[in-house]
């Protein structure tokens, strides 16, 4: 019996994307890869599950002794067409999901497909582990956080993660990082967030743009204010977003 | 100066559905309303949001005396769209989701595009709500729990909502529902999420169904119990998803 980990791998900037390469790379001597991954970018996709349409699931080659599959679909799909499909007989011991190119921190972990692949895993019961990093190119360079990649991967993998709890884990760009920061997601908001235009046929239409507003820039609790520093963080992340504390004062709703 | 109350409506079902008709119709005496929706279903679509496409606001007929666009797009684009093209002299007092034709209790809350409006609604302050009814199809019948609708908006529009916190309200099917409870979102999994099929060329393909199975079924603060004994359920609900209880344990990840 084969003993090594079964790491499942996604992303959501496509199968093709340069940072799902540099992911599997990085853990490749930590056990077995799996890829599933969508056929194209899927940015900003979330949760979003495909729950009227077919999906496939095509072979892909991706690198010499990883078995790839690309799906019609979105992050969260892939996740659990895998599971399904794929690893019905042996579990993934871990789910990975990126190097995503561009940030998920802040509250761009509600929007974002990798970590909704994240979430899914989370779900399923398996340690679930997003990257990203601040470099929206498509040339973004990974070289310098890939040993901090492996080693994260390497610890998650040996200790596991606590029960419904993942990780959002955010590398600032173009440096090796100063170090790792546990943190809280970075609040803010949004504005001016689309830009207008009009069509030949004098219709206006809509393009997402938009500033991110810090809420509270000097807080060296967050995400945000590390990653502007150089630093690494993890935010850990629980799915379930029921406010207890909130059950009782609202009680005067159901009166 | 017009002292109404600007509510905004908006869902997952799509423009047209028999349930967003009836919310405006159990809301209308509350405010004034403005309904943005999508043009067409956008079930399971989360907090998905269109990154790099066009979005168009198109007017509809919808009712008399109400204002309606529909939208290109998710029920996430819709909240933002309306909020930065419509709404920037006059901000809504409240946005409302749904009516839902089929359930979003239990973890439905994280794949609901309803929800996803609703969530996007609190990250922008306003106080913000989603109903839905136990009931998937199309000729749903939402005349038992309209006065609820009625009462629970009039309530949040008197009171508001605690910061950050937004409301994930669910109905019985087919009945006046014997009250309303406050509750957690219960936690269950999916087992045998997709049925395989073979295309006429011998394609492989799959389409989502599944089982939901209960983690604690008898669990009398969970939403699922009580909307299983006729109830209707109020879960608060926090868009923020850091663990804060887990910063500090899982700080040897950093070292």
């Amino acid at each position: 019996m084969n003993k090594r980990p079964l790491i499942l791998i996604t992303n959501d900037d496509g199968i093709t994307a340069r940072g799902i390469h540099c992911l599997a790379e990085a853990v490749r001597d930590l056990g077995d890869i799996i890829v599933v991954a969508p056929d194209g970018p899927r940015s900003g996709q979330s949760s979003a599950i495909t729950v009227d349409s077919l999906l496939r699931l095509t072979p892909r080659e991706f690198g010499e002794g990883i078995e790839a599959y690309s799906v019609n679909g979105t992050p969260a799909d892939c996740v659990k067409l895998a599971m399904h499909a794929l690893m019905r007989e042996r579990r993934p011991d871990i789910i990975l999901a990126g190097i995503n190119h561009g940030s998920n921190s802040g509250n761009s972990v509600n929007y974002s497909g990798t970590m909704g692949a994240v979430i899914e895993g989370c779900f399923a019961g398996v340690p679930s582990v997003g990257y990203s990093l601040l470099d929206h190119s498509h040339n973004a360079d990974f070289s310098f956080i890939l040993p901090m990649v492996t080693e994260i991967t390497r610890k998650v993998l040996s200790t596991g993660l606590p029960k419904d709890i993942c990780l959002n884990i955010n590398f600032p760009k173009g440096i090796v990082p100063k170090g790792l920061k546990m943190a809280a997601g970075a609040r803010g908001r949004w504005t001016e967030e689309y830009e207008g235009y009009v069509s030949p046929h004098g219709k206006p239409f809509y393009l997402l743009t938009g500033k991110y507003i810090e809420e509270n820039p000097d807080d060296d609790t967050t995400d945000n204010y590390w990653l502007s520093r150089g630093w690494a963080t993890i935010v850990p992340v629980r799915p379930d977003q029921t406010a207890f504390d909130q059950i009782k004062p609202l009680e005067y709703l159901t009166l």
